[in-house]
């Protein structure tokens, strides 16, 4: 049994996964995690995220080591640097060119919801409007201007003051299969009467990562678009958790075929973990005043360093995107066959690409009695949706075909575990 | 001259600090910076008070290499890891307890204004109530939760969305020299019809980094801590830019021998200019639910080893503090001999430790000029206040004596040159 | 042609039924109105709902006229008078008991507008929620309380401060016929992670009056009292153009059996056009402190005395209510002739008892077309929702049978002329 | 004892005058109230500042009789009508041309909040700015965008949702005697960074009604205007309470001599207690678009006739304000006796004019006690201020002098026998 009484007594009570995986964690190599007691782990949470290239990468851990070596800056607040030009650079010609893209780059504090508060001003700003559609489900960041668009009340009830300017529409499927949700979104845009004002912009996520793996379809991203277009409405992409390769394409949004006007990046653009945030904006919406956001850690110089050798090593070509392709529908199919294996439990997989997971919303305790039932067998996965219905499976991309096997088989029998009314020998989590 | 065209063209116009300190950065080392050019420059800037212990401190150096050369854990969310404890274990013992302070430590996204959004939820969550009294001045932060606290027009027009739940008051010295501000406070808050609605909490910066160097005296900080009590509202010090020895001791308000219930840290914390965020809490304000504060990169666990290495190496004594008041009183008698200098220019010596600088009110513009002919002369030194009417001196607490002397020696001149009406040759920045 | 000029150089731009009636009234009498000239004009707007007794009913202004001859109180802020007291007993009498209902009365400030006010703030005082339900075209006046569950644009973008905890869903049919638009309310209450912050109350209009006269089914009602009641939402029923006997029964609701835990009743409620309203309140529900909502014209005691003079005449039997659905049938029948003359049109009739009217959304200025024509003709009759296409009949409940088949000929002639392409004379209104 | 049970048992908790004047009145006129069980009482009260005239005045009452019998319109909404031209007509030619002043006309729902909330909304229109400057104090009203620029808490805390885009200063006198308060507002309007959003409006009251007749000095109101010209900021005088004749003149601003940009009246405008509001605006800042802001009420005609005639009657000739001014000075040095004859009780006569009383701040439940025994012996006087600690005397203009002689002395020997420590027989109010 771990001892985890430093963090229970020192640490606030708003601490979270150390109460689901409560080990101490100590060393890390790809998809596998030790804790102190070398106990291993096969990792399919990936820093929700953010370590799409595995933990520690070894040719982007020789870079970083390199460049700490060499004394080069760290810290850079938004001056100008080599490390943040080699990074302009790679990500302009390795990323945008190619796919046709040009986006007007913003180095925002380096978390996500940071990025989005940016993203939020300046499409405010470039239209003079301030309502902001987002979609139920939807979690893109807990700083009040992010919050006011992130759809969970377990968030927003902590804030205790107004979250204001922001409307929820249906995403897409939330009404049912036969249901197009984006008709009443249409019709409210041209209804004067239909209680919306008018948005600034529309923010959405391809895939919502907290809010359930749901997927929204290219037709439904094509449509809403579509209708952004018409209304001259600014359409966000967060692309937060679902960019970066997790869906394969380096932005979840290729596939669509879309093009969005603000697009925002964060979790595994490092690759390495370190903090990093990045808003790209179309060149006529890039209406700043110089200096009119800020941030103490805009430059994390180290972070740069490593996003763009990482850039040149998995983007160049389209190897690592097949590949991700591929595992995804090896566990697609292995998700499709215990889903049917149990038809009782009202399995349905959801989610896109390497970001896939089980929900069950007849028995939406059944996800996380398997999180804990595989964390026994020495598997991280967590849950997510509202209510914690959906197991949801985000391995390192570079996932070593026999963990992943591993991982798969451990999930499927404490599935059968948890069906079967076993339950974990720990205490659930608070 | 520096060739800046590729951040020009692609990055956002937000930039700031590259349009005015206009070269490219490379290497830097304690208070020392290079540009690709091997130009060497002074650096009294210190990323903004996030390099306290100067640029890449050798033997943080060394604990940061071998941490990444053991493959051990980067990115932990908010799982228990061995750093993690490291971390906290040290700086309860080595910080706290010997304060015979006792608080709760929540690790937030790794921004100084996450931490602030955090601080202001607790606070307002344990109240239940959601005004929150800030200062004239007052920085905390940009995103929109922080942003309603922080005073500048800038950055609050740049949000387009409402920013309420905040009360300004005058912060000590607004009003004048002989006037007690607190005592607008204190007839406020015993007023049921003034116009402000019972607070939360009060959040204030000792000294006002952004907000133009402004000190608050001891008295003042005892007289509000007094008035927190009264009324129950919970004391929050800002000391992301204070704090850390910037004006000596570790937490910018242990001369004022005031207790904070809750306190914020980030900047110079992980002593590298890594990311990370702290908040101390009251024991028994921790009233968070788990998981309803998150974010991705709570757990940059690099930055925990550096933060404990730190610590041990720089606060288990305190021939760092005593170093730092020393150098503070330097800058001190030298800033004043040249306020003597110029009688003219109406000068003024602002600040406390390592956190001065010159203001000249009825010269405004004056300070962004000894900027600019100082940064010819290569000191990087910047500019606060409301209409950076304040030269800002943050050099690192570790500057070698003769840097600073340097240093001080090219501001003198470069003052001499603004006063007597000399230019820079280089166009100002926007 | 009148001379409006004095309004035209002194009123303010807002003004506005004056640009579509554009002559200068001067003497009333139950269905009729005159202007200064004597020219007479069939009224079918009745105050927009305040005279449904008709202009200056005689017996009221019997009553009106001795009541201030003999200096009985005029004005008395929320003093206990005789009037008051008349009222209070006539009314829970004659209205409230026969139809088991048990409500605290809260006299507001005499506008429609301050009883919401009043209301919502009492529903988010009882609950401690902030939240507000509101539906797609509602309309609950234009303070900024009630700004916020008003749908329309044109009032919204009038306020320029934030209109805040609201949240607007399709009011019955909004999604088309076969759509039950309370499953996404429900769905939305359910869910955890849908955007909605779990509301203090759901205000509805049983009809729209503003909103286009869309009337919401019995069955639509009752599962949303059956809604409110499984979540402890209290359910609002804003009576203030519906009530009063405009739909037939005393209240709006009644044919639907629902009860709803605050009522809001305004206009015809003094019955003589005199301001005065009312909010009914739950008796446990009813939490105010004493003084906490004020206003200087809560004590209109003229019209106190009318309201119980008109509650006497009308509402001891189910005479009036009797002829008002009889009215309500002929003006149905008549213009659904007129819907199927014109099938080109897309006519389509719309609302429920004398709050009935023509609605074409595929000819949105067809409406403003017949309102002008038909004034042309003497008939008084205006248009509604969002875009103004809905024709919107509203006659005094007492108009005799001659005036309304005259007013009803001349909107079919008006109508035979719009669909034709004729145009008023006069120039179109602002 | 008077029988209240039916006022207690069915009417709302928030009821108030009734709990502090427990008895039910019936009949009125002039300075004189008579209650059901014909017990005269003298009514320093006037309906909170709304029968400057006096109750029922006869030649008023002559008018109103004679409209009412000849079926002259009633209610208007905010069509054209003869009554309504009569009342344009009278008021820009007796009150506004002689003054030099030229305002357009905006009549508003029929309360004062209504009409503060227009105002606001087009001062916001106007500059394109949110914030508004108020004072401590202040008091405009209980709908929320009133709210908002109200000072006193017991109302805020009724709102439960956001106050916002508000900005409260001290109001003249609020820091002592020594300090102009205008400074600290100065210093904020010229600070980029004192947290003072720029404000679309200043919105004062000269002498402050509910706030503790706390009254402007001359200079003060002039260096306002003088500021708020400097900064393009909308002065905004609500001289609801103030305004008709209680401070002498007809507008309450005239002594100083200043030109608000927009005018609030309401309460005494009709002059016969009738609802009415009207808002006066500066002809270029009138930005309205039609029907942008409605209302049901805005056209009551009754009141229109009897405000028409009571201008008239009143205002062609300077006697009537010769005659207010003289009883304020009557008034003023009675007061200013009692004060210097119980040095002990820390007396102060506060206001101007017929708004005029007596603050014991030392003892804030005196003047609640004098109130109270006031009553006993017939006369009704309330109390205003944060704490109800200002006795406040606004009898009606036009009260007979041995009426008047009667009251102060009822209130002398009131005020002796609270000094002296006897308590009112009837329990004190909630």
């Amino acid at each position: 049994m771990a001892d985890l009484s430093v963090f229970e007594q020192n640490e606030s009570a708003v601490r979270s996964y150390s109460r689901n995986f409560p080990v101490v964690f100590d060393r890390a190599r790809g998809a596998l995690l030790w804790d102190e007691d070398d106990r291993q782990y096969i990792d399919l949470l990936s820093g929700a995220g953010t370590l799409n290239y595995g933990h520690n990468p070894p040719s982007l851990k020789r870079t970083l080591v390199e460049y700490i070596a060499n004394d080069r800056i760290t810290h850079g607040l938004d001056l100008a640097t080599v490390a943040k030009r080699r990074f302009i650079e790679t990500f302009t010609s390795v990323i945008l060119h190619p796919r046709g893209l040009d986006y007007r780059l913003q180095f925002t504090g380096p978390t996500g919801t940071n990025a989005v508060e940016a993203a939020l001003k300046v499409a405010r700003q470039a239209t003079g409007r301030s309502n902001v559609v987002a979609f139920t489900n939807s979690f893109h960041g807990v700083s009040v201007g992010s919050l006011a668009v992130t759809a969970n009340r377990k968030y927003r009830s902590a804030a205790r003051t107004g979250l204001g300017d922001a409307s929820f529409l249906p995403y897409d499927g939330y009404l049912g299969a036969g249901t197009n949700t984006l008709e009443y979104l249409r019709k409210l845009l041209d209804d004067p009467s239909g209680g919306l004002d008018m948005p600034a912009a529309v923010i959405v996520e391809t895939v919502q990562g907290e809010g359930g793996l749901n997927a929204a379809s290219n037709g439904w991203l094509q449509e809403l678009q579509a209708l952004c277009r018409l209304h001259e409405i600014i359409l966000i992409v967060d692309d937060i958790q679902a960019g970066i390769g997790r869906t394969g394409s380096f932005f979840s949004f290729e596939d669509a075929g879309i093009v969005p006007d603000i697009v925002i990046l964060s979790k595994s653009l490092s690759g390495y973990g370190l903090p990093m945030s990045l808003v790209l904006i179309r060149p006529d919406l890039d209406v700043w005043q110089p200096g009119a956001h800020s941030g103490t850690f805009r430059g994390n110089n180290l972070a740069f360093e490593c996003a763009a050798e990482a850039i040149e090593q998995f983007w160049t070509t389209d190897e690592f995107e097949r590949a991700t392709r591929n595992k995804g529908l090896v566990v697609f199919e292995e998700l499709q066959r215990l889903a049917l294996l149990y038809p009782d439990a009202g399995l349905q997989v959801r989610g896109r690409g390497l970001m896939i997971g089980l929900a069950s919303t007849s028995r939406p305790k059944l996800a996380g009695e398997v999180s804990r039932l595989a964390f026994e067998r020495g598997v991280i996965v967590e849950t997510s949706g509202g209510k914690g219905e959906v197991l949801k499976l985000l391995p390192p991309l570079m996932i070593e075909d026999d963990l992943l096997t591993s991982a798969l088989a451990a999930i499927g029998q404490s599935l059968h575990d948890a069906v079967e009314g076993r339950t974990a020998e720990r205490s659930p989590a608070a």
